[in-house]
């Protein structure tokens, strides 16, 4: 039996670094990454989007950018084949309607087909609809069947409710999202300030394949190719530190040996100079959550309940902490 | 404007090939596969499931697998990072529904999450569905809207008629696609024959990533990776001359490159002594399908209509070819 929700404060040191020498290499890299990939053709008309959000949400509202699911990195120019990983974008979508339910506004930034919130608890159209009968039904109308329809209902309360809180952007590829990512942080930094969290929940690939290996076609089936990938500039520094420094920015490390996990995140906030790591392994994510954060505390959040979503208490954690640093920064 | 449904039907030397030299090799490449990955947990059980769907449908019933979505390669043992391909499934999809209503059985090999037949047509949920008002509705329930319910009724009622007509079997990763294609048209050969059609509409990766270069762990993002592939045996030869010689195996190509879309579509039936391809550019895909036989006929379906489905003529035409098979092999 795990103990209930946040526990277990520890404190380590998470020491300032001089970044004055590494600035300009990272900031380079990611200035050559755009220069080689260019933002999606509706970047522009999304951005507007994001600034009549945030106008529409006047002064004093928090408003948080989740990002969610995976991205992909195309192998072909006219793409057929891509690497992807195994990111459903489940903890983006629980994590939006929890935010929503605390009071923010979302900017869900999410992967087209990824696990939507709201949406992600209605059953199947196949199993759960059904041709009404009866004397009332004029028409021959469908329904929800009785089995579903309190828990249907009840979905479609909520998403009325907050339906108006949120602000849905979607992506595909790693390009894409990079673009999205600095374009709307920005915004949130310059509008929002303090107030803002960004919640980094998407899975953005490490590697990516460079224009200049990519062939025009599909890669023909009778040659054994070997694929040769770049390193995704990492876009957090410059997120913490040019793009959106008066955010609060939230990273996510997911790894599969339990070995490395805590090194990796301390050693992420030390490089990234951001807020908080929530760190978490591949086979126990739904059940435990570390949140390790600048000051050196770290946090565990244990569900004890497995059909409840972790994310209601990773939330509410999240809020209270969110709470102090807007204290700690009272200009905002 | 296109010309209507199936036309212009020309020939082209489509000759035996002698095969006996590369019989051994390329089983023995599908063996080695077999022996390096093995089934998934549910084989077995599927296979059954398979057994019982074959048996209630009774003699001289036709049955066709459709297989449906991508398959895809993963990069680690313990899965993150994979790479994939574009395919939905919208074709397998499609074509499910008009084998079903052309009185075919089906048995549906789909990737997990891909487009599904009849749930393909149903508006999302929180679009389309509301909570009921009104007098007559007790307790609150919830209803399509009417702007929706006509459409939504039809799917429903297409999906009562045939859904004990369809099994649905379901694949994440190339590994376990192939053995379910081995398993599953190895019992339609033993226990349907010539009655059976083998329809090929999966996209099935070129490569994989032997399990000998595959890290344990999830790559760690500090270092850039270089992917060395292999080639995935080409499985339609032993699965046409060896696993289920007798049914009618239909496959598909897709290429970006118009220039050497025809030639690759005939290689493949010299190399592979199959029944049909469905030869297909990713860009005119849904407009335009060409279907090249092993007998050398050569037949463009074209489709007139954007908002119709190009599967409704496509299977029109593949019951009528499949008819005439039947024919010539009257033992069936």
């Amino acid at each position: 039996m795990h103990s209930s929700s946040a526990s277990s404060t520890a404190t380590t040191a998470v020491s300032e670094v001089d970044t004055t020498n590494t600035n300009k290499e990272e900031y380079k890299q990611c200035d050559a990454f755009f220069k080689e990939i260019p933002p999606h053709a509706d970047y522009d008309e999304s951005i507007s989007r994001v600034q009549r959000f945030i106008e529409n949400a006047g002064a004093y509202q928090r408003i948080v950018l989740v990002t969610s699911g995976g991205t992909l990195v195309p192998l072909e120019k006219l793409m057929v084949r891509f690497i992807d990983n195994f990111s459903t974008g489940s903890r983006g979508a629980a994590s939006t309607e929890y935010f929503l339910a605390a009071g923010y506004k979302v900017i869900f930034l999410h992967r087209g087909k990824s696990i939507q919130p709201f949406t992600r608890s209605i059953p199947p159209p196949l199993e759960s609809l059904e041709v009404s009968v009866g004397p009332c039904c004029l028409g021959g109308g469908v329904r929800v069947k009785s089995s579903d329809s309190v828990k249907v209902r009840k979905v479609l309360e909520k998403y009325s409710k907050h339906k108006d809180s949120i602000l849905y952007i979607s992506f595909e590829s790693l390009g894409d999202y990079l673009w999205y990512l600095k374009g709307i942080s920005s915004e949130l930094n310059k509008r929002v300030g303090y107030r803002a969290v960004i919640y980094l929940a998407a899975a953005v690939s490490d590697f990516y394949v460079p224009k200049s290996e990519m062939p025009e076609h599909k890669i023909q089936s009778d040659v054994k190719p070997t694929i040769n990938l770049a390193l995704t500039p990492k876009m957090i520094f410059p997120l913490a530190t040019l793009w959106a420094p008066k955010t609060y920015i939230v990273s996510f490390k997911l790894e599969t040996d339990s070995g490395i996990l805590m090194e990796k995140a301390e050693k992420a906030l030390k490089t990234y100079q951001h807020n908080m790591v929530a760190a978490n392994l591949l086979t126990t994510r739904k059940t435990t959550v570390t949140f390790v954060e600048r000051t050196g505390k770290v946090a565990r959040i244990d569900n004890p309940e497995e059909d409840k979503d972790i994310e209601s208490l990773m939330i509410g954690f999240l809020q209270d902490r969110h709470t102090a640093y807007i204290q700690t920064n009272p200009s905002s």
